[in-house]
């Protein structure tokens, strides 16, 4: 990146450098500090309602031809704003990861060797229209001790920025610097380009928001990526799975939301169990308002349902539609997945331990879970807090990405003089 | 990468697909099967001895204008060839790392949670001209439990072969599949870029080599890299030093090998004690062989020694060199580490326990040392057995890269039919 020759790149890199800066004294602030700030800025959050929703109407005002759901996603409302101070307070009370002890042992030679939990450095979030992702992004970088480059969609902007300035006054509160927390400089797309080309500037780039934009991240970024493109999640209902249990897990896993990346896609069943249990599965989900694909063998029990295709197993519905397979035992199940899933969360259902245990090492799955509903796959049900998102690559870090993810580790060695031989 | 349009694209996606399936056979592969490879792969090394040695002598051949280091980095002899025998031996007696459970832990609602050390699946080993890289990177790999994918420099290319064979053999022996480990089917050096380029085919690249290669693999990769360019390390005397051990770590850190990556580059002396200790410390590295660039302050001392510019500090000198700056406290060398060191070794000499955990928690270095040479930066020293190389990135991995390094991670979720809220 020539810098000097585009404004843009030298707009990031200002920041970035700034932001690298702040991540110094970010490392080295104690966790009172780090907690003063997330606790100041969730009182500025809730002090500066008016102006956040004055922000937001202006925002919704501005874009007046949004859909629905795009339009859900970016308004405001007193509750939301409520929860997104509630949110900074409930980051102050995790445990400070940094700092944390990972493993330790001594060496014949006398030597001892810490793994100490680090803060990353630089982070770089892409996201679009939530601005919520502003405060709980901005809250789990500063708690992990890095600083932080939020990018948020242009229609989010001034939502976005009059939140940002909550953050700001919580780092001024605390005494630390405020280019710990700093939003993107311009709303030109070709930010995102040069974030994304910001090797050394940026340690980690973290996308939120639709395939569209994570896919473009993943494929265009220098920078490595912590995320997931998709959920395309499975539900594995064995020959020996107990039919109740199946049932309650699999309208969970489906029906509970649809929209979430833990939401089941596909149900893979068992041909010696499906002309009983199917059909059962099939009027849970269809009181629910789900609608079907199947297969040919799916549908040699139930004629009715539509036919799935190839292109139907290998589509993340993130809506009330469920892909039906009858698969004949866990290998052609964990076939199935090999070649249509995104590994990223997949359940067996069985009352057998020994399959059950095939299936968890068979798979190549971030998640794997037996006897429990995709819809678990949240940082906050795994017990880390807040996330920051769920990744399913296979470096660093897998699945939900929360303070413990967002950390390096250094090695501290103590010694008493002593050479290598 | 359009592999329909590129005979080589086309040849790297065969070799990964081939290496993508071996490696889940290699993951669902017990401990028995990849140890018994190793083995037998270090019998065929031990049987094959002359063949690899003819190998080795062709390829010394075909490349006469070598010079004196690179040829004794290409060049094998029987000591070198039962050296190799012996690595493979010594990762089979390494405990396996696959399957380790990292964290337990139970959520209120019963669901038990298991982080469960696996695989990585397939890497790439990009090296230059020794040869028992091909062994070594194909012991840790298999024992991994992933699938590598070797291209080594071509002056060694036959040499590699011969030794391959062995590796196939022990795999064969072991009925595992032979593509799990592969050596690269061409010499042509765009099959390098097409690694590089290979996200979703390869999950990491591991360049070992010059500052060159590595600089050019991390630059160019769009797969994950882990990796240093240079090991430019510094050996921080402080003014509470001990003066014999400072003396002792000094020599030992500089001294030892000047050509490995944990060697100091740079002395950072503390004003108070330069008087007195830096003659010492001089003259004991004179004694044995070494020249010196020394700041201003220095000189001011011994003004004999030679004029140190901006650049040396900032020189990586694999050879019998010292940068000497003289300093005031722990914040003036943590200032200049980060500012010409490269994230790899740093150590401090003193017999204050505060001012070391300064230095040590001010670093964003991957290894710290208190009281220690930075020579120790290695996998074996760190008792990991084996390295693959040392990584000075902040994802994944930082310090040596040995077999706990080399595997990710999933999740095992158990539950007994617990839905979501």
């Amino acid at each position: 990146m020539n810098a000097l020759a585009d404004p843009i790149a030298r707009q990031l890199e200002d920041a970035a450098r700034a932001a690298r800066a702040a991540a110094g004294q970010l490392a080295r602030a104690g966790r009172p500090a780090k907690d003063q700030a997330l606790l100041a800025a969730a009182s500025a959050i809730r002090a500066r309602q008016e102006a956040i929703l004055a922000a937001n109407a202006a925002d919704l005002e501005a874009a007046p031809g949004l859909t629905a759901a795009f339009r859900d996603r970016l308004v405001l409302n007193p509750a939301r704003i409520e929860a997104m101070a509630k949110g900074l307070e409930e980051v102050a009370a995790l445990p400070d990861p940094v700092g944390r002890v990972l493993a330790e042992w001594t060496r014949p030679n006398g030597l001892v060797f810490r793994r100490v939990a680090q803060p990353l450095g630089v982070v770089g979030m892409i996201y679009e229209s939530r601005p919520n992702v502003t405060a709980d992004a901005a809250a789990l970088c500063l708690k992990a001790g890095s600083a932080v480059l939020l990018r948020g969609g242009t229609e989010g902007a001034r939502s976005s920025a009059a939140i940002h300035a909550c953050m700001a006054e919580g780092l001024r509160a605390a005494d630390l610097p405020e280019a710990a927390v700093q939003i993107a400089p311009t709303q030109d797309r070709a930010f995102v380009g040069a974030m994304l080309r910001a090797a050394g500037l940026i340690d980690l780039i973290i996308p939120r928001g639709g395939k569209g934009l994570v896919t473009r991240v993943m494929e265009e970024a220098r920078v490595p990526v912590l995320a997931h493109a998709e959920g395309l999640c499975h539900t594995y209902i064995h020959a020996r799975a107990d039919h109740g249990m199946a049932r309650r897990l699999l309208a969970n896993a489906k029906m509970r939301r649809t929209g979430v990346c833990g939401a089941t896609e596909t149900l893979l069943i068992d041909a010696a169990i499906a002309p009983e249990l199917l059909p059962l599965l099939v009027e849970d989900l269809a009181a629910l308002g789900c609608s079907f694909k199947a297969d040919e063998r799916a549908r040699s029990i139930l004629p009715a349902l539509p036919v799935a295709t190839e292109a139907d197993f290998a589509t993340e519905w993130l809506d009330s539609i469920l892909s039906i397979k009858v698969v004949d035992g866990v290998e052609s199940a964990l076939a199935h997945i090999r070649r249509y899933g995104s590994e990223h969360t997949e359940a067996i259902v069985t009352e057998d331990a020994e399959v059950a245990a095939a299936f968890l090492n068979g798979l190549d799955s971030a998640v794997g879970m037996w006897n429990a509903s995709t819809q678990f796959c949240d940082g906050g049900e795994f017990g880390f807090g807040a996330e920051i998102g769920i990744a399913t690559g296979r470096l660093h870090a897998r699945g939900p990405v929360a303070l413990e993810q967002l950390c390096t580790y250094r090695y501290h060695v103590i010694g008493t003089g002593q050479t290598r031989a």
